[in-house]
């Protein structure tokens, strides 16, 4: 299969897909990959869903232009608004963050999901379909956790702050009884071990970039075996991208390089 | 005069200038303004100067077809990045925020003036360049305080959390002396009860939305004595910018339209 040696695309609005990049870059170490992360628009999670789904086609189109032969959507707001329009348009398999969230988050309830994620992914309730999609008598509570975001990206996940941010965010869900949590924003995963102190051991986390990359595995055929090219592509802020993304990946940021969609 | 009567166009890129906005138009309740915020493409805060330069050009645009006859570019960033390209090819008075900012903090300071920013401004050193062009003997230390954004915008600003980041973020430029604390950043003044908690009675505060409304007042000749309007443009997602400036404004917000750049 052809496909399969082609460069897997990773797209996100910014630097929080990197917790797929990595999950993805584990999963399939010998296989290429190309993230695009759109800094100069971002963040994409106040912004409607016509804006995003325009702003996700253009990435797509660029990425396809590089020849991916799959496309990563590591944005859980982008997934959730533009998916479809994705599906319909590509002619590649396009795997989104949402739905492997759902399946994990249903295989390990008893009955009561809590999702954390932002404010344009909790309106579009994507989470709450897909999940009662797999399992109708399923109840889930969707709540935005704004705040994560920066937290995440200025490098203060684990302070006391971020404790108590989670504290406030997460008080709700553990009140309403959730015994799972899905952590629908590509950026919490960098505050998964504050929120599991805050959590505690009696809900289970699903952890959006882990499931995805879990799919991308199961997606793609046959693995390479060669050398693995990691290029980074941003449409703004250079620098900045590569201070965050090495935090988030813990190591050097090689081939990177500004694009213009 | 004609052009006293043309509204004046005040410019952000998101609701951050809302704090600008409402102090010109306390000052000049008889005015009619046009707020136009970017909201498709904030923060700016992070961006590189020349797409904030480029963004900023398109949104002036925009307001002198609609007529105005002064520009306040009521964003720290953009001030800093397209200030001077925006007054070399605009055929109106063009009024910043970082001018007005630094000459109130030098009427003010005994010597060492800290200056809190976005990442985009503290890199620009446009407070220090426009403090030392007026005293060069001042002393200015400035320093990113990124998270105060997300605080204001999602209605934390007065909490037990924003009170912990002010203390962080403060503490550094309390132990260099500072005397005088700029708000560089047209959100910050939604801080700025917990900021004052912090900082106590002994460092004088700085806002520049107060000291640009003043800039504004003394730049319009005659005063309008009719009815003002107030007309709010916005990129995307008119109903978060219509809740997030109901909140900043203390009103409903009327007279809301999307535009395209």
């Amino acid at each position: 299969m052809e496909r399969d040696a082609s460069p897997i695309g990773v797209f996100d609005s910014g630097v929080g897909g990197l917790t797929v990049f990595r999950e993805i870059a584990r999963a399939l170490p010998h296989h290429s990959l190309i993230y695009l992360g759109d800094s100069a628009r971002v963040p994409y999670g106040t912004k409607s869903a016509e804006t995003v789904t325009r702003y996700t086609l253009q990435a797509a189109s660029h990425l396809l232009d590089r020849g991916i032969g799959m496309l990563v959507v590591a944005c859980n707001t982008a997934t959730a608004a533009a998916l479809p329009a994705l599906r319909e348009r590509l002619p590649i398999p396009v795997i989104g963050v949402v739905e492997p969230g759902a399946r994990a988050a249903v295989a390990r309830t008893r009955g009561r999901v809590g999702v954390i994620a932002t404010e344009g992914t909790v309106r579009s309730k994507a989470y709450t379909k897909a999940i009662r999609l797999l399992d109708p008598t399923i109840e889930v509570i969707e709540s935005a956790a704004p705040l994560f975001v920066s937290l995440a990206e200025e490098g203060w996940a684990n302070t006391h702050v971020a404790r108590e941010v989670a504290e406030i965010y997460l008080e709700p869900l553990l009140d309403a009884g959730i015994d799972t949590l899905v952590l629908g924003c590509t950026h919490y995963p960098i505050l998964r071990g504050t929120i599991e102190q805050v959590v505690g051991e009696g809900v289970s986390i699903v952890d959006s970039a882990e499931t995805t990359a879990a799919c991308v595995l199961a997606a793609v055929g046959t693995r390479s075996t060669g050398a693995a090219k990691h290029t980074f592509l941003v449409t703004d802020a250079e620098e900045r991208f590569r201070r965050i993304a090495g935090d988030f990946l813990s190591r050097e940021i090689e081939h990177l390089e500004l694009v213009s969609l």
